[in-house]
Order: structure tokens, then C-alpha cells, then sequence
């Protein structure tokens, strides 16, 4: 159900003609009311595209009727034009459906580098305005994909009112706020400050700590729209709370689907002194390249992990660290624990726990493992 | 001739059992004075193998007149036992040799986590040692390759007086100060603060910007050992600059000979407003294991590099940036550049050029590309 399982919304994908190969590649979804308050967060790479220079100034008003998210091309370091070309967008979905366009989010992946083709764009919304629809929420989502292998949904129903979501994204994952493109739809009848709240509080431990490749993405977007269509005004915990619930199921799913990837590794940090140090930690675990590969060949090599936390600043004494993996502790006071052969590592999911034994804060970081795979899809084509 | 090009030292390198199949495993090193001035440099890792915690000690005392290296096992997160063990490898080799253990430096490659065989190891010492030659130099340098397909060795003649040295390292590529195993010869008549000087000048702009995959080392040790048997004492600048020659060509060795590597990534960053903002704009785009994996498929993918330069805090402008991939400016002003099919990417060198418009600091990381073979080398057994 995607975007559209909170009332008040429709959606819609379609095929431009933006890709090459004839696949979906336009999605709309627009916020029919009463209220159009949304909030937004971006990627914090320096080098923004131009549908996220765009969008952030959106998202200042607090008020989004519509999004337009195209795969096909990124429209990231295109210059004026690229710009340009984002605000013709926005003023296309705005002359189409009847709004303002400073009210016209727009979301773009893909290519960096390349000039998105007008000529099919610009048409290919007034398509989409016409095929739009209260049941249209899977076709954006799919409509989104670019190398994900499967589209992304995610619907938390509570008394009354509804959260929603699609996502997209399986290369190019790690935080900057958000990691990807997500559009979250909400019948709730809240304010922007509110949506503000909860998206920033979810965001930071779920997409935040999706870290698939240790890359950046220039054009990652989260946004929460509500329509209060619900007539239902939760608490704000409680809906703090939904939201990070489709946040952290949409994260898995991007996890899942990361590209190349044969293993899903968690990397819970305990025993930190502060939440940061168990984040550093975390991160800097997920991001070893030789850990990486060892999980992919099934070798439990917790010399890897205490190498890498041995990077960080964070507070611990190297013979007091602890590392089991897959419940197996394998290291034990800085030094060899349990049996290493005791590790089973056959499935899919790889459980790994960094004890530093300086605190009690934690915090878990969702990682792949380095494969043949991410490095053909990444090397045998631009994407 | 490595370690023993400069006068005053010997050399050898045997089998003493330690690796399985049988191959050199254990390197001596020994200053026959008359001087016998040392420095070193060591891993920043905040893991430390217990050779790195025996040798720091050793090289305050500014004086080494012998150096004992393994492969075959790093003796790293080992706890006690393994720190006992190098201590009594210090020992043997000091007995031995008729020398003082607290001017013995020890140096260890291989697997974390696990014991050395010493019943192996100290026997070998004796073996080493009856086997100690002015023409050692090489046989040194292949008994400390772990997964190196070459040994390195280097050597700078001047008026009198020469450095040498020797190297390993493959994988585990990343700075701290040094990044491997190097052991370095002089014969010049120098005090150890000079050399240390020198030492620390040299490894900051060689070793330290080889960053073959951002994974740094429980083990890295770079010594440099002085004999004075040449009766020469070079002025300190011109003695400077040959350490660094010495450890550029070692380097340079090294990256050659990274794992799985099919492509060696010159990362040239211009046009900085300080040299630190170089080097770290330099590690970002070294480190970006998407672009990595572009290179490794010929693809001028000059989105990547400049996704990576936006996860940066040095000081630039986006719509000021340039990049060049050999010699082709695919990327001008943050945006479309030059005709990428221009770029010819068919030869193992590849050279980016990064210019970021906002000073005149430079600063040049090495790399590699990402390949299906490092990560089969790295997942199909520990290492």
C-alpha cells in the first residue's frame, strides 16, 4: 500500500521514457488534504543535487502538496541547467495539479553527471497527474528502483490513523541523515514541527545506521507528508514512534537488497561510555573492507574487528574488549575466547557484538559484506 | 641489497617452521656499529600487536642493534602470553648475538589472534644468526612477505654514505604513521634525533598516503637504523631527503603489489586552501569503494568523485570543483566537463586530479581499485 495506505493520498508511477530500457521511471504523489504539512531531511554531502538544493527550500514552508521522484538520472553536478531543469519539474506537477510549485518536492537518482531528458519528463507528468490514484502507491515505489533488485513499502497501522512509506535505494548507502530517497505519507492531523520532530528522531537510528558501502549519496531525501485526512490527532510519542517503526522496516529492506551482498551483517556496540562511541565504533567496524570480505567467506575473523576499533577515538582499553559473533565469543579481554570453530555462519544474517566494557550505551549499525558481486555491479557499468 | 646496502650491517632470512608450508618466515637484522642510532615510527592504531608495545619501548632508548621480524603469525591480541613471547624473542636474539634485549626490536606479521609457535620460532634465531651476512639483505626481505607476491627492497647511494631497506605489506594498507613492516639502513654517521626527524618527515608524505584500503594494522613498524660505519655525516636536510626517496620507492613498491589490485590510483588534490584539507579530500576519494570499483572498469565515473569530496570538511565551493581522470577534465566548475569518452584508462596507472579552487596546497594519496580478486583474497582463508 505504500504512500497511499493513509487516507488522503494518491500516487502513481510510470514509464517516461527516462531510462533506456522502457522500465518505470516517474512517480507522483500528491497530498490531497485537509492539511499539507510535511518535513524533510537531506543528504549532508556537500555536494547536493539539484532536486535537493530544490527541495530544501520546499521544505522550509513546512508544505508539500506533491512530490515528483524520477529514477533514470540523479541530476546532481549539472549546474544551472540541472537547476533549472528541477524547477521546470516543480512548476510542470504544480500547473498540472492545480498547487503552487514552491509546494512540489522533486526527488531524482540515478547518474550523476547527466542532464535529465526534458523532452520526456516534462510530458511524463501530466501522464502520471492522469493515472493517479488511491490504490497507485506500489507503481511509484516501483517506479523509484533504479538497481534495487525488488520495491520497498512499509504501512504501520494504529487506532485510527496510518503511517506509509516506499523507498528506494542498494548502492550508495551511508548516513548523512538520510541515505536514499523515502516519501512517508500520514493521515495523522499534525504540524510540521511535529512531523519535523519524529522524522529527525527516526532518521537518526535507523536510515543513520543503514551503512551498506561507506559512500554518500548526493541526492538522499526523507520526507514525511500528512494529510490529516484522519480527523485523528495522536500523541506525539506515540507517533514518534510509528514513524521510526516503517523508518527502521524500510531501512532493513534497503539492507537487503544492497547490492552484491550475500550476508546482512548487525554490528550492535555495547558497553560504550557514550552514545557516539558506540556509533563510531559501529560505523568503523561496518566500513572494514577486510572484515567485509572475511564475513562474505564465513571466517570469523575477530582480529578484523578489533583492528578496526582500535581506528576510533572512543573510550575503551584494548585487553578488555569483547567481540562475539554470531553468540560465539570469540574474543574475549582483548584476546582469544571461545572456539572460533563454534561460529555457524551459513545464514544470511551475521550478528556481531563489540563489547567495550567502558559503559552501558549502545547502539546497532546494519552493514553487507564485500562481495565479487558489489564489485561487478559497481565496475562493469556507470551508475 | 636492502637492508645491508649501507655499511655496518648484516642480514638473513630462513625457514624456521613458522608458516606451514614451509616458506622464509624469520628475518635478522643486525647493526655492527660503530654507532648503533635508531627510530621508529609505529602504528596509530589504539590495537597494538604486543611487538609494536616491545619495540616503542625499545626505540626511547634511541639505540637498536638488532631487529628479529616474523611472518607467519602478527602475535597481536595475544594478551600476556604473547607480550612473554616477544619479550623472550628479544631475549634469545640478545643472547645470541651478545647484545643488550632492550636494543633488540621485534616485528611480527601474519594472522591476529593467535599464538606464534615459539618452540619454532626461537630455535630459528640461532639458525638466523649463524647465517647473518653483508649480503643477507635480500633473503631478509623475502622472509617477512605474508601475502606479498614480491619482496621490496630499496636503496639511495649518495658521497659516501647510503640508505637502504626493505618492506611487506599487501593488504591492511592504511596510514598511522607507518603502514607496514620497513626496515631501514644507513650507514651515516647521524644521532637518533636526527634520524628521528628525518623518519618522521619521510613517512608523513610517503607511507602515510598510501591508503591501498583504508584498513589500518594492529603491526605497522618502520624503523631506521644507523651504523655510522660510513665515517660520513650528511647535512640532516640532504640525509632527509634521501630517507624519503628510500620510503617514496617502497611505497610506490607496495601499492604495485596490492591484493587483488589491477589499477594503481594516483589521487592528485590541488588548489587546497590547506594541506590538511588536501590530505583528507585525497583519503575520501582513495577510500570511496565506488569509485574504486569504477576504475576497476575503466569508467570515468566523475560523479564518484566528487560524491566522495561533499562527505568532506575542507574548504570549497561545489560549483567551483574540476577533476580530472588522465588528464581529461571530465568535471569543470562541479559540473560536465570535457567529452569522457576522451579518457584513456586502458594502463595500470590511473591519475585523478582533484582541484578544489580554494588555495594553492597539494597533497598525493595512492590506492588501488576494488576487484573481485581482493575480495576473494580476503574472504576465501584468514589473514
Amino acid at each position: 500500500m505504500s504512500v497511499t495506505a493513509a487516507k488522503g493520498f494518491t500516487a502513481s508511477g510510470i514509464a517516461a521514457g527516462i531510462k533506456g530500457n522502457g522500465n518505470p521511471d516517474l512517480a507522483l504523489v500528491v497530498n490531497n488534504g485537509p492539511r499539507r504539512a510535511a518535513a524533510g531531511v537531506f543528504t549532508s554531502n556537500r555536494v547536493k543535487a539539484a532536486p535537493v538544493l530544490w527541495s530544501e527550500q520546499v521544505l522550509k514552508g513546512g508544505q508539500v502538496s506533491a512530490v515528483v521522484l524520477n529514477s533514470g538520472g540523479a541530476n546532481a553536478c549539472t549546474g544551472p541547467k540541472g537547476f533549472q531543469d528541477t524547477h521546470a519539474t516543480a512548476e510542470k506537477a504544480a500547473e498540472v495539479l492545480g498547487r503552487g510549485a514552491v509546494e512540489v518536492a522533486v526527488c531524482s537518482t540515478g547518474l550523476i553527471g547527466v542532464l535529465l531528458p526534458m523532452d520526456k519528463l516534462l510530458p511524463g507528468i501530466g501522464t502520471a497527474a492522469a493515472q493517479l490514484s488511491e490504490h497507485g502507491g506500489e507503481k511509484a515505489a516501483i517506479a523509484i528502483k533504479t538497481t534495487d533488485t525488488v520495491h520497498k513499502t512499509s504501512v504501520v497501522t494504529r487506532d485510527g490513523w496510518t503511517v506509509g512509506g516506499m523507498a528506494k535505494g542498494a548502492g550508495m548507502l551511508a548516513p548523512g541523515l538520510a541515505t536514499m530517497l523515502v516519501v512517508l505519507t500520514t493521515d495523522a492531523d499534525l504540524g510540521s514541527d511535529v512531523l519535523d520532530g519524529a522524522l529527525r528522531a527516526a532518521t537518526r537510528v535507523t536510515f543513520d545506521r543503514v551503512d551498506s558501502d561507506g559512500c554518500m549519496s548526493t541526492n538522499d531525501t526523507v520526507l514525511l507528508l500528512a494529510s490529516g485526512a484522519s480527523g485523528v490527532t495522536p500523541g506525539h510519542a506515540e507517533f514518534a514512534e510509528a514513524v521510526r517503526q516503517v523508518c527502521d522496516d524500510l531501512g532493513q529492506q534497503l539492507i537487503r537488497d544492497a547490492e552484491g551482498a550475500s550476508k546482512d551483517i548487525r554490528v550492535e556496540v555495547v558497553g560504550a561510555a557514550t552514545e557516539d562511541d558506540a556509533v563510531e565504533v559501529g560505523r568503523s567496524i561496518a566500513r572494514n573492507n577486510l572484515l567485509k570480505c572475511a564475513i562474505h567467506g564465513e571466517d570469523p575473523n575477530w582480529g578484523r574487528v578489533l583492528s578496526a576499533i582500535g581506528t576510533t577515538s572512543a573510550a575503551f582499553e584494548p585487553d578488555r574488549l569483547n567481540v562475539a559473533i554470531n553468540g560465539v565469543w570469540v574474543c574475549k579481554n582483548g584476546g582469544v575466547g571461545e572456539d572460533r570453530d563454534k561460529v555457524d555462519m551459513r545464514y544470511r544474517e551475521v550478528h556481531i557484538v563489540a563489547d567495550l566494557a567502558a559503559g552501558s550505551e549502545t547502539a546497532t549499525i546494519w552493514t553487507n559484506d564485500l562481495t565479487a558481486d558489489y564489485v561487478h555491479e559497481n565496475s562493469a557499468y556507470s551508475s
